[in-house]
């Protein structure tokens, strides 16, 4: 028997439910759940700032052991690395069908039959498939992979949303050696995201974020500069900053509608801005179309990720990341059972991460 | 002594000129002009649609025979070719110092100090840089390209701004092979594109325009369906021959803003849309920030266009281009001094290109 804490809306306890693990179907993993940290999606669900399925167990910033293989799971990794009952794994938010229009073109974070932990409604078929619990269960096709012994668990999990979706922006704002970068948004994306341009040898990075403390963190991950996102000539700030020019890449972590318009105004000419946070409900925004012309401007959204920016992360947070202070991320821990009270300390501090313990 | 025809603003008639060209400075070329094809850039300036310096010589789709290189100009050309007096030349609408910031970062086509033919305003040190002449002096740091033989010298004047800046949008827009591209605006520029999607290999093309004869022109030049701008169910039927998922590719030249409203609708979810057309003043368009993430849309502007775009285009002009009739592209022949006239055919065929003989 296992316990599940399900979800059933906004402004409603959580639930501790005892489910009964199912026969693992063809390709599936039973996994014994570890640690699971709370992203910041996790809570726009719980405040009810975007729709979730419910019930749900929530949770998707995961690590556990492999407790059992399904019929036909092969024993590897998606590194292609052996793996046996016990090892300690990770793996990829979303997991998509392999066959649809998006799969086909290398794009299964928005595969058409998606399924994504930590999100889906529960159900007979499938009572386990968030991190809030003892176990969860692996469908077919789901890219894991196995971590280096040397990484903690709560600092593995946050690899699983954060790391990933950082590492997933880096690479859709093409090389980083030698560009100026702004960070938008200074909480855990935004010092994975300063931490990993430093590593990858940007020349400069500002970062910005309306809290102290975020700011103030964001130096020791590698920002050279920061800056308050309420200040009024913010962009023009940012601008002298970067010489006169602008940024060559910015990521745009905070999701409100302001930061994207800094987005926008602080890219150079010919410079990429990444849009990442906007995943629950804002303002839309006006744009000229002939600046994006004249201004040769790249706008590019990312949402999930795919794997390879997972192997990404956990490579990240196993090597260059031992410059970077990773550990004051995790500022409290709690059992399975506390989840309210996890949930409500982790509202009070949006720009860190809270760990569920789930042993 | 040279001819030119200069331009003194916005409903105001040429005045037909004569200038004495200067000594040429170091890598400078003195060339003369055989062609000029009538741009709808032009045009914009022309009919005070965007501010131009004055007085300036307009047209920059230009094609002419070297006739004297100055101290320290090289006989070679952007491609390795030895060239020597009267070979047949085009060059890059735009020069780059070779220095600045956007010059080292392989983006000469926004150079600081960017020195643009056809848009300068005449001076007594740079009184011929216009394609309405009988002369041009070609600046040091032009990149300038001998014409293939078989290739008409109408039409080679067309790679100079509308194919190149068509080779410039699809090399934005990444790899064409196997991908749905939908071309918004057939008029010359459409039908470069359209081809040049095609011969990329391209698995389907649609094409929108307001006029049906430009519609109907695109099938030939590849389009495999056409769409009246003006129907109201525009998105709806893009969309649906699209198989329901939108255009892998999408290239916005008709520059007006429900255009780039109709771009960002059709695009696919991991989908391109490559913006080129909004070089004069148009309404601005509200974007939401959610649907650019979740959509994973990129959005890029591509202006002017770098020197290997320009070799594309005279590559693809002299290749895979015979498959398409470009000389009706061509619809009427005009004189040096008949310029007034010229234009005004011009404005009245903003699909089809004039073509001004300076011989």
């Amino acid at each position: 028997m296992s316990r599940a804490i399900l979800f059933h809306g906004p402004q409603r306890p959580f639930e501790l439910a005892a489910v009964e693990p199912p026969p693992l179907g063809p390709g599936e993993l039973l996994v014994r759940i570890l640690a699971c940290t709370i992203c910041r999606s996790d809570l726009h669900t719980h405040a009810g700032r975007r729709h979730g399925h419910t019930p749900a167990i929530l949770g998707h910033e995961i690590v556990g052991r492999i407790e059992a293989f399904g019929p036909d799971a092969a024993p590897v990794d998606l590194a292609g690395t052996p793996a046996s009952v016990g090892d300690r794994i990770t793996w990829s938010i979303v997991v998509g069908c392999g066959a649809c229009y998006f799969c086909e073109r290398d794009l299964p974070q928005k595969c058409v039959e998606l399924y994504k932990y930590g999100h889906e409604a529960v159900t007979e078929k499938r009572p386990l498939g968030g991190g809030l619990a003892d176990h969860i269960i692996l469908v077919r096709n789901t890219a894991w992979l196995r971590l280096p012994e040397k990484l903690p668990t709560p600092i593995a999990a946050l690899a699983n949303c954060a790391g990933a979706t950082a590492a997933s922006a880096l690479r859709a704002a093409g090389p980083i050696a030698g560009q100026r970068v702004l960070v938008l948004g200074a909480g855990v994306l935004g010092a994975f995201a300063c931490a990993m341009a430093s590593a990858a040898g940007a020349s400069y990075i500002a970062a910005v974020d309306p809290q102290a403390a975020c700011r103030e963190r964001a130096v020791a991950f590698g920002a050279n500069a920061t800056f308050d996102a309420a200040r009024s000539d913010l962009v023009e700030a940012l601008r002298a900053a970067a010489g006169g020019i602008g940024f060559d890449v910015v990521l745009e972590l905070a999701g409100v509608t302001p930061s994207v318009a800094t987005a926008l105004a602080a890219v150079r000419t010919g410079g990429t801005a990444i849009l990442v946070g906007s995943v629950a409900h804002c303002d839309s925004l006006p744009i000229d179309p002939e600046q994006i012309v004249r201004r040769m401007i790249t706008l590019r959204g990312v949402h999930n990720y795919h794997p390879r920016d997972l192997q990404a992360a956990v490579a990240f947070l196993a090597g260059p990341a031992a410059a970077f202070p990773f550990a004051s991320l995790l500022v409290a821990d709690y059992n399975l059972s506390d989840a309210d009270a996890a949930f409500e300390q982790a509202h009070a501090y949006p720009g860190a991460r809270i760990c569920v313990h789930c042993e």
